[in-house]
């Protein structure tokens, strides 16, 4: 496997109207989207655009609030009522392939290859088995798909 | 202030070695920097290069292996023994006019102006007043100065 771009990183927050205050307001983003249900992930999510080098899109930052205290981020956000980092989110061009991969590599996948919030099927690995990262593998989005603008 | 680029994201590792040979054997990562010591900060780190759009370079990931137990990163280890997710780095384009900025916001700005592993100016915010991220703030480096290449 080839390392692809960080798509985004993943921050939990206990408001997500109040990280992009934060973001706007004290981060100077210009670019933020319109906040939405993640329904079988239990989250309600939005993303915080960064520039990358030569005005093309750099990695972006989503931000997840639980939707209710059975979400997963509800138990993170038990530990860090702050808020904070989540999870690390890569592009591949394959995610079959890549599922393959982090199986011969013997790494835990949890749970199936699914859709993931930008519509590209995603699946995440054991944070045990990733140096303590929650790992998020992303199909790559066709061009101009996943971008708020 | 207009949010700037996400240089990198900071990983705490137990051992930067075996970090390393994450990021290179299962990632797939092609360029990692040669680790050094940052001896006015406790720790030794290393930059992985991930890509960014149409051939630029991408957000790195900066690794962090405390140098002795006295390190502050020694004791978000005692946390997280297997390491994870530590700080993220936004460059600015003045770091004077950055720290003023946050001063104004009230944000707590943790010790003076310092040289960071990047050979740029850099500050570090207090993540209490981050929506729990510690954030570290840096000016842009010069062309070609930053790049493991």
């Amino acid at each position: 496997m080839k390392l692809g771009r960080l798509n985004h990183i993943g921050v939990a927050t206990p408001s997500i109207a109040d990280s992009i205050g934060h973001y706007r307001e004290t981060m100077g983003a210009v670019k933020v989207t319109e906040p939405f249900d993640l329904e079988a992930q239990g989250v309600k999510v939005c993303f915080v655009d960064t520039p990358g080098e030569n005005g093309t899109h750099g990695t972006q930052i989503e931000l997840i609030e639980p939707l209710s205290d059975a979400s997963p981020i509800a138990g993170f956000l038990a530990k860090n009522p702050l808020g904070g980092q989540h999870h690390v989110c890569f592009e591949v061009e394959d995610i079959a392939e890549a599922r393959e991969w982090f199986e011969e590599q013997g790494k835990r996948i949890l749970g199936p290859t699914r859709i993931g919030a930008h519509g590209t099927p995603i699946f995440f690995l054991h944070p045990k088995d990733m140096m303590g990262q929650l790992t998020e593998i992303m199909e790559t989005p066709k061009e101009g798909a996943h971008w708020s603008n």
